[in-house]
């Protein structure tokens, strides 16, 4: 892949431990190298099984400037495809969300079969081979219901580790068996990889986040030790202890996986306790919803965390599963998806309230957006030089910003 | 003209019977390219005379950065100047439409007469010279009542023919005595060379245009013959022919002369029957305005069109005329103009009725802004690749991207 | 500096007497110049010492891309920072205006004290050193209580000449005693170098401002001499003559000093008298306030202009006092704010009216905002090429454009 020298001396320059210099951030020419080395070449996650539970039920997702449709076939099976006509490319579905028989063109009706094959085309005379004029695939796979999709031609093989360790923590909370209850879009005045640092750490919590510190213990992501919270955080520790073999006991998988930055398909994995009535994040830690997951019978299952390189994170506790995906859209600005989910046959407004459901979530967004803002404003200002990483708290933001660099230096060789 | 390298090979590589390469429609270097080599270089249509009826009457055009002041000057001639006082470069006229008796730059007071010389500017000194200080002329000219104009300095002289010939077919609908009835203005989301395409074909007309097709024959604009549409399009060619015969005989000129790419200043026209009532394009196919224009006396003397290379399309019928001009606002925003003139004694509510002198042309607009848009997104994705025109239904499409990019190749020289 | 060859040229072909380039007002590249070599190299004008009365109080200001905090210490000193966190660099001050007792990162509360010095940073480690880690600080001085910034480490050292001369001019006026009773803020769709032309002349006030030319006399900004003006004028000199002496005699400083292109730290002042009443920039020529400022007791002291390179004027009249600071935002838009200050005593609604005390200049800044952006809409035609100043009346504007192209050049040596 073509990278400039400018940007191969940003990359070699960079200070491990160090937020990344301000270009990294800003500069239109990189976001379009992370579109093309990081977004076209890695496995994103775009959306969950329960989006296109039907044959023919489709969605589109945008990753950069590349439209691609998600869908189920008429067997049941996945598929995606670049959103482009082939005759003069025209975006074929222009709806988020739709449910085809085939998938017609809008502008001359040039219709393409579910497998992406063309079928039709009129006025092309009798020369034309409609063979060799089908959609444009790209992979898609599940992981327990949640859908990942790969533009390059050879995708990375370690999806296939990721997804075999995750199954086993993910199968018992039943995902495709659940429906979206809530879907929330917000557009982050920011880079996509500010949006991404933001979540690998809760340094920020306490002082930002009064809804979600309420079931979420601080010390479950990092905490420099000192004489006032040593006892604190040593409970933390024997709490998770116990509740880990309680859980495992159940045949709920909880201990940490963290191959964060030691793979192409980087990924983290824990399931840690809650606070309080230690059910799930909600603002009074209790179940949003009666309907509990899967053949779940207990509420207190803490919280199962699933995050991945580049570009997703995930909640699943007993009665729902909140699920993020972060799509960038320009060198400043980002979509976050958030979608929660409950157990298909919960009922809204006697099992579940929507609003409670959503309450911690949404709010947690508002304020992660003010500080991802904020940060990019800075970053942008001539006085920014990257600054220094908390050995304690920030350890998953480094691990991030090593693969990212990692990454983008292997897409450059 | 200074053409870049990357440019020229996309040029030579453009493939026939294709839709252009991506960057044609998406690069901002291209978007001026464009605005350099063909807007500034060719005879563009910008408006009517019925526009400007009075001495003093003015009317301001955007071609890409230039604004053009066209005007009426007192021996009702024409002129047209770049909008651009001398002084410090203030914008002198800065309504679209307007009358004045001289052209006075709100700055400074800087005095223009309508033939452009200056004729007043205070506190200059005694040395100053107003000779030399007037306006910047632009080329205006007039065919039949359409006003084109040309920013270069020797502009292409095929024009001449283009008006002889036309001038023939659109005398007899007066369109000096018409009046603008009603004008619309809708920005589309799309390359301008997206609109002009999409205008060049009636493929996608069926599935898309319900209003539209009330009154126009989809066989009129090209269509693959199969035993199963046989009869239709020899019963169009015959009816084609009888109406010819008697249009002709009337003194109406309606035979095809077809020079879209074989001039500098390419141009289409044909006279061609209309269905149902026969009579306009309207939602009944009848008339819209009781009024006929000049001294016609029939109404079912369909639909004469005039396409011009690179920006405009007409339609005269008996009793009104409709008028549309492209204009370029950057590589992914197009102005479209539409007019809707009758003849100028016509009174509104007695002889016509706006909304339904406007309905088939409003709803059309903005179902092709549509197509353009989604044409726009599909062609911005990576996954775009140019695809095959309908030898039946594209020729016309073929013929406007074949004269593009031979403008530009002939710039490039 | 690095200045492409391309700007070079443009500098050395400039045409002394003639409006600028069109480059110059709408090139993006020539904008960050500016911001680097103008903005960030010279004495700026960014806000008055009421903006920040009391301990803690601060302001944010942005130049070009840099966002400032400007506060006033314990010791009621002025200090300024860049407003950037040496975390992670997430802006600190995100209002316009507040007051704290330490600056405090909302992200991860990393705490500066006023001083700039960083106190607090948890979750470190024992390695961690703070020293090193304080705000980068920005140079603030105040002249008579107004504030300027500078940003280069080694700034322009006439600013004390400045200073020292203008010191006495204002010193009457009491600045510092006044409190902003209205502060607009408007964005004019222009370059700031057309905001700056446009104040740098009067030619176009007659026919432009009807509320300003109340109370201003158009002499006092050059006039060609003419025979039927001649009387006026040399009355307005003779006035002008009577009304210094006057002044002086009460100990106001009133003559003018033009150093406009003479100097690093260019400016200019002078005292005029004003029409009919006298008294001030009002919609009747009279005081707007009835306590005037510091221990002033005549009314009718005309207006004390000043004027400031690259971005400041300012008029101070008997009862208040109005500032202005022109902003560049980007090539195309500039930020204009105005502050009216009264005496801090003075009763809202008892000795002034917000409406009557801004009707003069809120009107005039719409007019010129109007002004400025039909030059910006003019220059950026292609049709555009400078044109000649007037050398009886834009004799200060080939000023600005003289030293801004000095101030550029002296860059790129």
């Amino acid at each position: 892949m073509q990278v400039s020298k400018k940007v191969r001396e940003l990359l070699a320059a960079r200070r491990p431990g160090h937020s990344l210099d301000a270009q990294f951030y800003t500069s239109p020419e990189i976001f379009d190298l992370d579109m093309e080395a990081i977004f076209a070449r890695h496995w994103i996650y775009v959306g969950v099984e329960p989006d296109i539970p039907e044959p023919g039920d489709y969605f589109t997702v945008k990753l950069g400037r590349a439209s691609v449709v998600v869908l189920r076939n008429d067997d049941m099976e996945l598929r995606a495809f670049h959103n482009v006509c082939r005759h003069r490319g025209a975006q074929l579905c222009n709806a988020h969300k739709g449910s085809v028989g085939n998938l017609v063109c809008p502008y001359h009706q040039w219709t393409y079969d579910l497998s992406g094959k063309l079928i039709y085309a009129e006025h092309m005379g009798e020369d034309f081979d409609p063979a060799g004029r089908g959609l444009k695939r790209v992979h898609v796979e599940s992981v327990a219901g949640l859908i990942f999709v790969c533009l390059v031609e050879n995708p990375p093989e370690d999806f296939a580790q990721m997804r075999e360790a995750m199954s086993r923590y993910l199968a018992p909370h039943r995902l495709t068996e659940c429906k979206i209850a809530v879907q929330d879009e917000i557009v982050e005045a920011g880079n996509w990889k500010l949006v991404m640092e933001n979540n690998r750490e809760c340094y920020h919590c306490v002082a930002n986040h009064p809804e979600l510190t309420v079931s979420l213990y601080e010390y479950g992501f990092g905490y420099q030790p000192s004489p006032s919270n040593i006892e604190q955080v040593q409970a933390f520790r024997d709490l998770t202890e116990r509740e880990h073999a309680r859980w495992q006991a159940a045949g709920l998988e909880s201990a940490e996986i963290d191959e964060l930055d030691s793979r192409v398909t980087g990924f983290r994995t824990q399931r840690l306790p809650l606070d309080k009535a230690g059910e799930s994040q909600t603002m009074d830690a209790r179940v949003a919803c009666q309907k509990l997951l899967g053949h779940l019978s207990q509420r207190n299952l803490g919280g199962l965390s699933f995050w991945t390189q580049p570009n997703s994170w995930h909640h699943f506790m007993s009665d729902h599963i909140v699920t993020f995906t972060v799509l960038p859209i320009d060198a400043d600005h980002t979509l976050v998806r958030t979608k929660w989910l409950v157990h298909k046959d919960a009922v809204e407004g006697r099992d579940y309230d929507p609003a409670n459901l959503t309450a911690v979530w949404r709010a947690t967004n508002q304020q992660d957006r003010e500080l991802v803002e904020m940060s990019q404003r800075g970053i942008a200002d001539p006085a920014y030089e990257p600054g220094p990483y908390s050995p304690y708290t920030e350890e998953l933001v480094e691990k991030f910003a090593g693969w990212y660099v990692g990454r983008l230096q292997a897409a450059a060789e």
